[in-house]
């Protein structure tokens, strides 16, 4: 019985197990490309964040402001992880599984030759192989896939939290006292006179402005300015197939 | 000349005080509000990729079905530290910066009572007084605060790495060798069968559902539900005041 074979059901099977595919690596394809979006607003957001606390450490006096501008560069270095975070996750997550949905619709088309074959003795034994060989790709993307998935979540949230680490201890180590004395020092200078300018603790525009001179502040600021063009819309717009987006909210 | 107070430049340096730290604690309570909420999207999101992994395990042969089911279970406890994030970052963020605000309104109002009050030099001591105590209070705020925010990074980064190495686990222990095999039996089982019944390999509502039975799945599924109700507008939408809200985007 095993040596008979019946090319209609093995069409049916091979049919059957492209399509299952399709459905469910078109999902995870859409899944991960919003996954990955979703982290990009993260991001985004964080970017705002560091933005207003630099802004605000303009504002306050040198100790307050050191610490505000230390705390803001760490949390920078965050961003440009998650960027990586993000980066990764198009390229050796959301890529593959849109090449794969391409190929899905080879084999499809592969399946269909199989079927108005004349020589049935001959696709029977190809189709084996065809199945076989599809079956084999397939199981191991899968584990390469989310593999690939883990690590790039893995090496952000260890280096995400190396960064907060280091971002504790510069709050840690602010001096309120010290920041105090400063304040009530300008207070006393300010009520000497009767026409005081606002001390600089209440000067947005700070004669002392702190200059964003990390690598990590500065590419914030630059993805500030790109973002401006990548309206939440339309960022990875073009990484998920359309055939694949069914489930995108 | 230390000695003689100017009322009206005490005035002004109160009231330029607060401004600036209405301003940004403002900004600050919505970009953090906002933080959380797209923090709660990824969450969403997540949530949906553990709920298709399980559907999909549910199609697959036992030796990837225990792989899948074993990884969507790790992702589902990723969800649920997210999520005890998000709560963290509403209540020790968020809402203590809501609380400010509210603060900062009252001392604005306190200030104006100085300014109309007839006995100067009492009100100037006072004054001061104010200024002193409103500056100690903002300067540990805003350290407390963004504490917080840090520890609440921290633990959440922590605990996802811890989770994700386990994950990295699961999907490593997949024999991919022992699966083939079983497909391959299957094959030659339903090649033996002209009226062969698909596979359960391809068969998406298989005879033997994986049942969801870890916390972790039940409260992702938990969330789910919830999330009908919960558009992606409405989340936190109460957690920060509208006077706080000019930078949401």
């Amino acid at each position: 019985m095993n040596i008979v074979l019946s090319r209609d059901s093995q069409v049916r099977i091979m049919e059957n197990t492209v399509a299952n595919a399709e459905k469910y690596f078109g999902q995870f394809c859409a899944l991960m490309a919003s996954y990955a979006r979703k982290t990009a607003k993260l991001r985004d957001k964080s970017d705002l964040l560091v933005k207003q606390l630099i802004d605000y450490a303009n504002t306050e006096n040198p100790e307050l402001r050191s610490t505000m501008k230390n705390f803001a560069e760490e949390l920078a270095k965050v961003q440009d992880y998650r960027q990586a975070e993000v980066e990764r996750l198009e390229t050796k997550v959301v890529e593959p599984l849109k090449r794969y949905g391409v190929q899905l619709k080879q084999t499809q088309a592969e399946s269909n030759v199989h079927k108005v074959s004349v020589d049935a003795s001959r696709t029977t034994q190809q189709l084996k192989e065809t199945i076989d060989e599809f079956q084999k790709q397939k199981l191991k993307d899968v584990q390469k896939i989310f593999s690939d998935f883990v690590t790039i979540e893995m090496v952000f949230h260890a280096k995400a939290l190396e960064v907060y680490s280091s971002a504790f201890q510069k709050l840690d180590d602010y001096d309120f006292e010290r920041d105090m004395e400063d304040f009530r020092a300008k207070i006393q200078i300010a009520s000497g006179n009767f026409d005081a300018r606002p001390v600089s603790t209440t000067n947005p525009s700070s004669t002392l402005p702190w200059s964003a001179s990390s690598q990590s502040v500065r590419s914030t600021l630059q993805r500030q300015e790109d973002s401006e063009e990548d309206s939440e819309e339309n960022v990875l717009q073009d990484v998920s197939n359309p055939e694949y987006a069914q489930i995108r909210r």
